[in-house]
């Protein structure tokens, strides 16, 4: 006998949390292809020599990679035979989708579109250390526009309009989109005298470092003789980096005054990047945002190396420790490594996986949903059991998902089972009620009982619960 | 550089390919979850321990494992350590979706109300030699009914309900599915004087060669001395496997003269299968299944060491060369490796990526759908983005899928790609029409065009694309 247990680091549910989690990936999903987005699925391995692209960089992704019961016996018998090392295997799971669409896109490049949208909502896997909260499989949810040659600054405000109309959705609380812009950073520091990128990223190490450590910390430690900025520039970047947006006119403004402080030092970078976050949030604006679903953010930074322009964090105004649930921004060029077309582009993504267990962690979201069954048609009588199933039939073909008792039970089981269940409407057919050619239909939401004939049974559940749905806000 | 390309035995689909593809999985999952199914998913490798319980079976199942990065630096050390064989990589990639169901059940036994009716979509792994047509990744869309300790035969009934409600909406042509029940062959085979289950095994691989070799190849070999069958008795084995019935009373016609003819050699196997047989026909008419849709083939086995009641195979009426497109059957006990609780069940399962790929190889399926993408609007001058902006988030708030053109081209182009690209309307706001309040609508389906308020422009798409579904059958 074996003991049955996933892997650690997996997150498994039980069928009513399952549920739920579809249901966020449904709302994601709606969102998505609302805004024209079009659905991608790759594989989940990649060849490895396709996937690591970078030498080394396997380690630090804690990749899993694959090999066929073949492989691996003749992988054993090249090490028995003193043949040593034939590399890595020939597979690996992708650990994210960025890579993915990059090889997608390079590969099918003359049988797409471009600005190319694509959705694409799998899992992924990376070999973390196993703790808490942390997770070797999850799904990402991702968007990415990619143009051909250039792709216009337009698209980063539909991203941030994605970001607004999914979150809107799934009511989650109140949120905030966190806005940058990789090039203003960069011209603001150039600016300041720190011009080497390096440099820029190791200042922006230490600013970090200002919730945990405090200003004076962080103060000392640029002016001091790590980095020996003047004191006044230290106070400039502090200045810069506390910055956040409190309306539409106010991030406008922020920016007039990053731009205004530079002064005569403002080089290129620096007006590039003030005049493509002004264009963002102009639009942004045009596409119905609401100004409190965003602000400026001049801490943002994301991944150094590789977003170049916009850049997006999304958080709950409620629960800022949790961290960003949405993040993404602009890129120079997608897929270098597999075509000398320049493919830049913009994306963000949601790791759902975590997203689910922290709201679930923070009480935020119950974790478990009404079952998707919504009728269950109770078996009384072995007599009857045609007549359920006759129901059931025309319940189903009325658009209700309908399960039928097929076996007589007390009915009390019958009313418990389906409370347990999540099912909201119980059918019941006696012969009294079968004779008058009616049902009797419990609604355990709303705890009343009420008859109606089998003709509208199917339309009544189907308005009771169209009208649970837009109370719901669904 | 890099050539960017899939493993072999991937089947990886454009855009407008997957949508069709996506199509038929919601087609699938929702009359999955009509049914009262519960969705459940797990994860995409399991422990190898616990995945591979039948020691041998590796190879047979050519199982892919995985291995992290560290995992496979530890494994080359110790061997470089001559500590030789560590057994096999602890994670291995899930081969069907039985044995993880089979794993979950036994692991959320106590969690888990019985009978469980679970619905699984998702893709297994199998390391089969590259040919065209198999695939190494592929979908399986399975449902399951467990039991505890026993399981109403009914649910065999409702699972073929399933079968037709599915294949029904996907409309890929006309089809049946063929019933047997492996009781009802094993009472026939014995009361032919064929006891021993290896026997009954070794006389089905010969008559499954009856296509190939011809009657009299298959009559002389079973008459010979391989096999030493009396002449009558081979005849009355080459009469039974041919019965295909014709109608809902010669299905109950076919399984009285299986009775008969046994006559007092009918033993308990066959008397239960007749019976078995019997009411799964009853509940199959009672559940609304026309009797074109269903048929008793006493030819089908499946598995011979997992089935042990009820089996269906379903084929195209009109391509039984494609095969069988959705099999399943009757289960003894699902996970007696993970628990001491007795565990039978009835599923079914579809291999849709193959199903797909055979579909649109016999030109069934276009294989490309429309886009999910139902209006593009139309940017002709730059100063009008904002206006463009605005209709589109009055169509998206009005539940139509929309692309807004970000950048103002001539618009031919605009009509070329989303004629391209499968988008039906094409939405123009010149200054004419945004004078008068109106807007253009070009349809490229009817190839017609209108003037609509812009108030009732989302409202007017989401009617015509509503009437399309109705017209479609979905």
């Amino acid at each position: 006998m074996i003991k049955p247990r996933t892997p650690p680091g997996i997150m498994e549910l039980l069928p009513r949390e399952q549920i739920a989690f579809q249901r966020m990936l449904d709302v994601i999903r709606r969102n998505y292809e609302r805004f024209g987005f079009l659905p991608v699925e790759t594989p989940v391995f990649e060849l490895s020599e396709v996937l690591l692209t970078k030498s080394g960089g396997e380690t630090e992704r804690q990749v899993y990679f694959v090999q066929s019961t073949g492989a691996l016996a003749n992988a054993a018998a090249d090490a028995e035979a003193g043949k040593g090392d034939g590399g890595p295997p020939e597979l690996a799971l992708r650990f994210d989708l960025t890579v993915p669409l990059a090889r997608y896109v390079a590969e099918h490049e003359h049988e797409l579109s471009f600005p190319f949208r694509r959705y694409q909502m799998q899992r992924v896997y990376r070999g973390e250390r196993a703790q808490r909260g942390r997770f070797r499989e999850f799904y990402q949810c991702d968007i990415d526009v990619i143009g051909k040659d250039t792709l216009n600054i337009r698209y980063d405000a539909e991203v941030l309009a994605v970001i607004h109309a999914v979150f809107s959705e799934l009511g989650i609380g109140a949120f905030r989109v966190h806005l940058n812009n990789r090039k203003l950073m960069r011209g603001f520091f150039q600016a300041q005298g720190v011009t080497d990128p390096q440099q820029q990223a190791l200042v922006l190490r230490e600013v970090d470092k200002l919730d945990k450590r405090g200003a004076d910390y962080v103060r000392d430690t640029l002016a001091g003789p790590d980095f020996g900025l003047p004191a006044a520039a230290v106070e400039r970047i502090l200045a810069f980096v506390a910055v956040r947006s409190q309306s539409h006119d106010d991030a406008l403004a922020r920016i007039d005054a990053a731009l205004a402080q530079a002064g005569a030092d403002a080089g290129e970078a620096l007006r590039a990047g003030a005049a493509e976050l002004r264009e963002v949030l102009g639009l942004v604006k045009a596409l119905g945002v609401p100004e409190s679903a965003y602000c400026l953010n001049f801490s943002i930074a994301r991944g150094l190396d590789y977003y170049t322009g916009t850049v997006y964090e999304t958080q709950l105004v409620e629960h800022p420790e949790i961290g960003s649930i949405c993040s993404g921004g602009r890129y120079e060029d997608l897929a270098s490594h597999y075509t000398k077309s320049r493919l830049p582009g913009v994306g963000i993504s949601i790791g759902l996986t975590r997203l689910f267990w922290q709201l679930r962690e923070a009480g935020l979201i119950a974790g478990i949903a009404e079952s998707s069954v919504q009728a269950m048609v109770a078996l009384m009588d072995e007599a009857r059991l045609d007549q359920a199933l006759d129901i059931a039939r025309h319940l189903r073909a009325g658009g209700i998902n309908t399960e039928v008792q097929m076996e007589a039970r007390k009915v009390g089981k019958q009313f418990q089972y389906a409370a347990r269940a999540g099912i909201r409407f119980v059918v019941l057919a006696g012969e009294d009620e079968l004779a008058r050619g009616v049902v009797a239909v419990k609604d355990l939401a709303r705890e009343q009982q009420f008859e109606v004939s089998r003709e509208e049974l199917a339309g009544t559940l189907r308005v009771e619960l169209e009208q649970a749905r837009a109370l719901a806000g669904r």
